[in-house]
């Protein structure tokens, strides 16, 4: 926005909404108006600032009638995915800081309790939101709040396939709690949706001859005594159950003795208000069935809402996106691994892929397309995707299983249980291990070192490069039992032309980059070390010989590297991409005790034992002490240099 | 058993049966004389050497109609949660070693892949087997196996509420594959199975009228033109709704689109012959309902199965359980918890307390019992659980939420993302942590420390005697923000008077539980520091004054005492009853490498980094070199005494 005069020359309605409160004033013939300003708003913004885009642009109508109908923040909204939640912030003072969205010191990209009190729970994960709303409307009920306390959930189509969405809905029914769920209903999640939750809500639909048809079923049924008006509930079940008869498919919230209601137009603001208002004050679980539309309102958005689930900076007047140049960039580390696959796929029939809900992110998408009957995308389900694959190891398959390092957690007691107690061949590609900039506190793949490591039989590596991916992944497929992790980071890789030779190599062996006689040497693990050679270059120049080894695996650790490293050195700096807290610094300090080594001290570097915000992944580093400057400075002031 | 002589007469079928393939030469009409012989033969086996009785007394006639039809091994039986399984090990060629069952070097209690090809997947955790199943059954898709392979999955009604269940079951629908879902519906977990799926399979049931009435619905609704046949599938769709309709409920099954037959009798093996027959050939997802009855065949465990889920040793004809006498020996570290919750619950009005399907085990029931309004038994479903308690403890609540260790894994995600980024306050009380002895690999509370102690925000603590635990849930209480996890092992406490009063700790303070002049020192966390503290004793007597802190805290952790240490000892030994890869040996030497002091040798005593075995605690802790014995060796060794 340039300056006021044009905000409220603009944004007539929407410059006047400071809080829901001010929203809550405007007559109801207003908020279609609201709405439109809302998404001329998020364009304008979004076409600058990139961020997530069409799942907010599908959520306008259902914001402001969330905080029109109900009393937030007193009542409680828990967004589940926050990328839908733009207009929330807009709509919760956050409107002049929306331009800072997804930046360093800004605006989060998903709903942050540290930020506003109208955020009430992280919402970074899939899945969560039923669990925590019904906490919430637990929390009431103990808490015997005087005035009686809404609390909403409002969930994807996609989300709700998650496991921990079903335990939440299962629990929520027994609970006789006040908590109404909104089935944001869009058709699709990041990609296609899938499983036949998926397909289920897409053929799930109002007939028009259901209404007139309901009386008369009704007393066909009383003729023949088969239902009554006595028990409590029948003529609810009955109903559920005839709209269910009818659109020929079952409806499993009804199942789970949830009162459903929809679907509705989930475009219709006047519409989602009366409804909520009629259903507001209802005890019980409630669901709220609307359908809507990713990306509603700019034409290229609803046309490829996949595209446009997160599409960079565009011409906010013809859709054109600013799409880089890719010539002569290296091509991100999610392309050589999908390529690498599909390749490794052709020579090794054993080979299938599994991801859950990421073909596209991950790369995925080429195995699917190369080998359909050999790929898997399983949907929002990280802990099936995990045990899944082990089944399909255990009967001789070769399962590389790709999920984000953030994800995985979901599955670590699948990895343990169904993967690695069996010690099963299964590949996990770990992808967005490390810091991963914009998405922030969520979203880093921080731990997946740390947790993979107490986990017995594991292997576990990191590739410096693209072609040490491909020799990494080639030889995971020559192995015949034992889970392999291969983690690496998100965007793009460090070699112009990767499309090279596949070698295997030995596990559990690093390579050394550099020689040295310094004191100090240094031992990194992943792409990071890339940025240490440089550092161990521009040391050199100044006289200095540090020697830097590239450690490849976490687990089995390179012995020979270590016992060579603790001979000749008294210092030991660690520089890794994720948790110091139990990462590669702890397993060289426990070599060096177990080996009577520990007179060498080690010097950690990586992410530190606290949550890390948003920003670049430059920013983020040197937040960290992970940047180049901070690596140089370690080793300097162990050398005992004037830094 | 006494002799052969015995068996053949006691068992004429089941003597003679040394696998399925001998079952299978017997006609029909023999088969509920083997069940009948299996009964007894689990009766007489267990009533000598405990293990789990209910389940597998129930799953007798599943198990055997299963090994007739199918042909096993080669189709693919795969069991959720194994302890129903007893029936199949004994079917298998083990039954002349049934009697090591959970013992040191035998049988395993639950499926184990490593003793028998017919145990086709680990089944200690709930819920995980139709995800196996389903990858197998791709498995012999992709690997286009010449003969069709059939895949079963056999699985509980509790234990398909697990998220993990489900999102199998909704990736099970979509992928064409051949997998037999049988659903061994008793109406009841380890405890009364909760949630709407529960109240779910109580109800549905086959009404008699179902089948004279179906005829005339449909004549009805083709009249009205509102079902018809062209439409693949219509006609089965539209008998599931009206099974739906006439049972006054939905079935989420048939929502799934998976096939759906039963319920039928699960203890009449004829008839699940013939219906397993019957649908053994189809294609695509089935599940079959069968309803039975926990502890079938021996009236007491019928009349209360939760008791007899394992009962331990009893009287075969009498059905007396041989409960040793608690007189005089200290209470359950459960029971502590349970009583000790109720009595801060009394005070606390914002205490809740939550279980995931464990009120019994873990003594949750105390606090069901005594305010059923603020406590929570979610059912197998521990991301929930988790997710549940930071909802509350956002809007408030102080939740106590109890999960044993292993199963806690299934949470971790869930930890980080709903409880630890937010930093609320939950508080965690880690059951079962450490080895478990009989129930093994699959059970050991190996990890929790190691995968805790990664996340920012926790604070770990475990108590040496009851006092500390009292101490410890007291002051959790107290605090107002940060996740804080309390472990405890299974069994037995240390206590005779445990009833004491209760004080607020300093958090991240140890004690020192004795003096020392010798150059090593012994850090400690848990109960078994009183192991080493009896240790410490006999050393003492020899003259050997070994400085011995119990760290109480394993994060934050005590820099007083690695300070005290640190500077008059030259090794460090840390004792833990956890994994020793990223534990607290891990986390002292950090803060020795951090604070320079790494000359200080630290020796980890722990579990290895190895998957541990069953067999009695004591058995165990001497296997990983955790006993007595060991850890005065190491000690001695140290101190240069001749071993």
């Amino acid at each position: 926005m340039s300056d006021n005069q044009n905000i409220l020359a603009e944004y007539p309605l929407l410059s006047h909404i400071d809080s829901p409160a001010d929203l809550r004033h405007l007559p109801l013939e207003q908020l279609p108006a609201v709405c439109a300003e809302l998404r001329k708003f998020i364009i304008d913004v979004l076409s600058r600032n990139p961020g997530h885009f069409a799942s907010s642009m599908g959520t306008v109508e259902i914001t402001v009638a969330l905080h029109y109908v109900f009393n937030t923040p007193y009542d409680r909204i828990v967004w589940d995915v926050g990328h839908q939640a733009y207009s929330h912030k807009i709509l919760t003072g956050r409107r002049d800081r929306f331009e800072t969205n997804r930046t360093m010191g800004g605006l989060s990209g998903f709903p942050n309790p540290k930020e506003s009190e109208y955020d009430t729970f992280t919402a970074g994960h899939a899945s969560n939101s039923i669990s925590a709303a019904l906490g919430m409307a637990i929390a009431s009920q103990v808490s015997k709040d005087a005035v009686k306390r809404n609390v909403v959930a409002v969930i994807g189509d996609a989300s709700i396939s998650g496991g921990l969405a079903f335990e939440g809905l299962n629990n929520a029914s027994i609970n006789n709690s006040n908590i109404l769920i909104i089935l944001n209903d869009n058709d699709m999640a990041i990609d296609e949706n899938v499983g036949a939750l998926g397909e289920y809500m897409a053929h799930l639909n109002t007939s028009k001859r259901y209404n007139e048809f309901r009386y008369k079923a009704y007393k066909f049924l009383r003729l023949h005594n088969l239902v009554n008006d006595r028990n409590k509930g029948a003529i609810l079940r009955f109903n559920n159950s005839l709209k269910a008869l009818l659109s020929s498919q079952q409806n499993i919230f009804e199942g789970l003795n949830i009162r459903y209601f929809g679907p509705f137009d989930g475009h219709n603001v006047a519409e989602i208000v009366r409804v909520l208002s009629d259903i507001k004050d209802m005890n019980g679980p409630r669901i709220l069935h609307l359908r809507t539309r990713k990306g509603k309102g700019f034409k290229p958005a609803e046309d490829d809402p996949a595209t446009w689930h997160a599409p960079g900076k565009f011409n906010k007047e013809t859709g054109e996106r600013y799409v880089s140049d890719p010539t002569g960039k290296p091509l991100k580390w999610q392309d050589v691994f999908g390529h690498t696959l599909v390749e490794l796929a052709r020579a090794n029939e054993k080979i299938v892929g599994i991801t859950a809900a990421m073909p596209t992110g991950c790369s995925m998408s080429f195995m699917l397309n190369a080998f359909p009957n050999r790929a898997f995308d399983v949907g929002i389900a990280e802990g099936h995707a995990v045990t899944f694959s082990g089944g399909m190891a255990k009967d001789g398959l070769m399962p590389f299983c790709c999920i984000y390092s953030t994800f995985l957690q979901r599955a670590y007691d699948e990895i343990i249980h169904d993967v690695a107690i069996q010690n099963l061949p299964v590949t996990f590609c770990i992808d967005r291990a490390g810091l991963v900039g914009e998405d922030g506190v969520t979203h880093h793949g921080a731990f997946d070192m740390a947790y993979l490591r107490s986990i017995p039989n594991m292997t576990i590596a990191s590739p410096i490069n693209e072609q040490w991916l491909r020799d990494l992944m080639y030889t995971a497929q020559l192995r015949t039992e034992g889970p392999m992790a291969i983690r690496y980071p998100r965007g793009s890789g460090v070699t112009a032309e990767w499309r090279t030779e596949m070698h295997r190599v030995a596990i559990g062996r690093g390579q050394q980059l550099s020689t040295g006689d310094a004191p100090v040497a240094v031992l990194t693990i992943g792409p990071i070390g890339n940025d240490v050679a440089t550092v161990v270059k521009e040391l050199a120049a100044l006289g200095h010989r540090v020697a830097h080894y590239d450690m490849i695996f976490l687990k089995p650790i390179d012995d020979d590297i270590l016992r060579r490293v603790s001979e000749s050195c008294k210092h030991i700096v660690t520089v890794e991409d994720g948790t110091k807290c139990g990462g590669l610094g702890s397993a060289v300090m426990e070599w060096l005790n177990d080996n009577g080594r520990n007179s060498v001290q080690v010097h950690r570097i990586g992410i530190p034992d606290a949550f890390v915000t948003q920003g670049t992944v430059p920013q983020l580093r040197k937040l960290c002490g992970m940047d180049r400057e901070s690596i140089a400075a370690k080793i300097k002031e162990l050398l005992d240099l004037n830094v």
